[in-house]
């Protein structure tokens, strides 16, 4: 059902590609896309171009990077890379570096094992860590998957295949509400999680 | 706070220009629109840029037109331009459109009255109204401005000006939305639909 001309009703059809994202509340966006001034219209154009463009993934941690090199992260001196903070996604390093006493480093794992999703080991960066962690002098792998099913079953895996090596795993305390999602945490709650860690 | 990549940050910021649209809003958008195809994000940004370049205003009814000239509506030969339906917004008429029974033109102000805005009647089409029924053969005015404190001093305003010629002026109905329930109307509500009543 066109109710739009054309240009509108196209860039409402791209509105509701987003998250959450219905026919109404496209429309209020194209709307007030429409309301913008060309020179922003075109800086907003321009930033969702420049995502794709410049935002890449860091060869050792598989996080976001600006560069094809290593993320900043793992590039600066500062840290401490016997720590590894192991994270489902990317947007999850950024949400832990809001925890300012932590000095590790991240390991992303680019999501959690998930059956009826078919995301098995294979899909996530495992391997890689259990590389980071025999080549390079590791302490400790802090588990921070989500407090969910896929979280914990990534958790309960990660904990059995690191066993082999001298390495302790511990896992983020419960703090965060049991259900949720890292991404929404507070950053006390994320704070208490981190101090409250319980070893495997 | 810059929390993020500087890429990242820069989209959340501008999908944060949108109604609505709060930090983690934008930021989930931001992450969204990372995981579309390189295919995916030129869409969307064409989309953006196309809004200001191909959405136009129609010099007759201001509504939204996609070349520089007439509205697919004033252009139409079936639509009946003796009869013309004043509303606040371009977006307005769209809805007034899904009312199949509808036959007539549209005249959009561009806003409603509102001394808290500035917004004064010189910021609106009402000279551009009266020219239209001056000149060509119009029977009725029909508002359908909202019904908020400023749609209502807008009618109350347009029904001044038009009085001096021959035209008659109507106004929606207020009353219960169909479908609703008397329990849950508010008293103003209420007391419009008894004003409003109709006898059998």
């Amino acid at each position: 059902m066109a109710e739009y001309i054309a240009p509108i009703q196209r860039l409402i059809e791209e509105f509701r590609r987003l998250p959450g994202v219905g026919a109404k509340t496209a429309a209020r966006y194209a709307f007030a896309t429409l309301e913008l001034t060309d020179e922003q219209t075109a800086r907003f154009a321009d930033a969702i171009t420049a995502i794709k463009r410049d935002v890449h993934r860091c060869p050792i941690c598989f996080s976001l990077s600006v560069s094809c090199e290593m993320c900043e992260i793992c590039a600066s001196e500062d840290r401490d890379t016997s720590v590894i903070c192991v994270v489902e996604d990317a947007k999850d390093v950024m949400v832990m570096e809001r925890v300012r006493g932590y000095k590790g480093v991240y390991h992303v794992l680019g999501g959690a094992l998930s059956p009826i999703d078919n995301i098995t080991a294979q899909d996530l960066t495992f391997a890689e860590l259990v590389d980071r962690v025999k080549s390079t002098e590791v302490r400790e792998v802090i588990i921070a998957t989500n407090p969910t099913p896929g979280g914990d079953t990534t958790a309960a895996y990660l904990a059995r295949i690191l066993e082999p090596y001298e390495v302790r795993v511990s896992r983020l305390a419960y703090g965060i509400p049991v259900g949720g999602d890292i991404e929404y945490a507070d950053e006390v709650t994320l704070s208490r999680a981190m101090e409250g860690r319980r070893f495997f």
